[in-house]
């Protein structure tokens, strides 16, 4: 069971909504909307999955990766958190 | 018309792909995959929206400003440019 | 002449005060200072620096891109600029 | 002693020839350097402290965070940990 299982009905409304966003972009571009007011949508969009993954990292630290520091093995962890922080921080 | 106008099944084929990919995170979600892996693909989603808000800055910056420039009123675009482009970066 | 000479003075004011932001966190780290508190000294010089650039950029519209569009040779002003947008903004 | 003690003088080393990079932006605008030129430096300087900032912490995750959680109280430290992972990466 993975970090975010407590909050996984919260983290599925989350993406169900960036799914309808996503087909909110759509209709604009379909509807012939104004570039600007396309991209100020597509800003939006964006940072409710950098929220998500925020998200996700959070609960995976507080969880999957202090409970391995706690049994003794966190290194493999600690190694992979840091190279996913790098990526998700745009490195 | 605007700019995106000339590329709109591309930009229209993008968005399907991208509302795929947030489909395919709520399937992640439910079947309790590995927080890293969904931060991979969270990753992966935001910088095809990233590459959509390039491709929207792009076509509007070569037809819609360089065309208000060109007739001699290019000053409130390239106002309203700027102020897209500090916030797509972020800023 | 390019687009920052105008503002060349504040230019160079920001360029200084970020060097000393520099030296300060030289400072920070040969005092030994707790990790946390140098990253938030890290970003807010990155912040600075990104502030610089969203300058530079935009007097770089306003001037060189403008003025090229209107005498009618800005297509590849603006290929030079779209391509320094999308580095600009971490793509 | 904190995480980057081990690093200590990687971290001075980087620091300085970050000083250095702003130092050579200010020669740049003196010089009348063209706009992009002097903006692809500022992306190179950017790039510098990013890194600096994840080496940062990344010492601070492996020495600091996870030596709280050995001893069992590791809580503040991963409150603490996860809001600058968020300023980080801009959000």
């Amino acid at each position: 069971m993975y970090g975010y299982a407590r909050n996984k009905d919260d983290l599925m409304n989350r993406l169900r909504r960036i799914e309808g966003q996503v087909r909110g972009l759509q209709r604009m571009v379909d509807e012939d909307t104004y570039c600007i007011d396309i991209l100020t949508q597509v800003n939006s969009v964006t940072a409710a999955l950098k929220a998500v993954g925020m998200g996700l990292l959070d609960a995976h630290v507080r969880h999957c990766v202090t409970e391995s520091i706690e049994r003794g093995d966190g290194d493999d962890k600690v190694e992979e958190l840091m190279s996913a922080v790098a990526r998700f921080s745009g490195r």
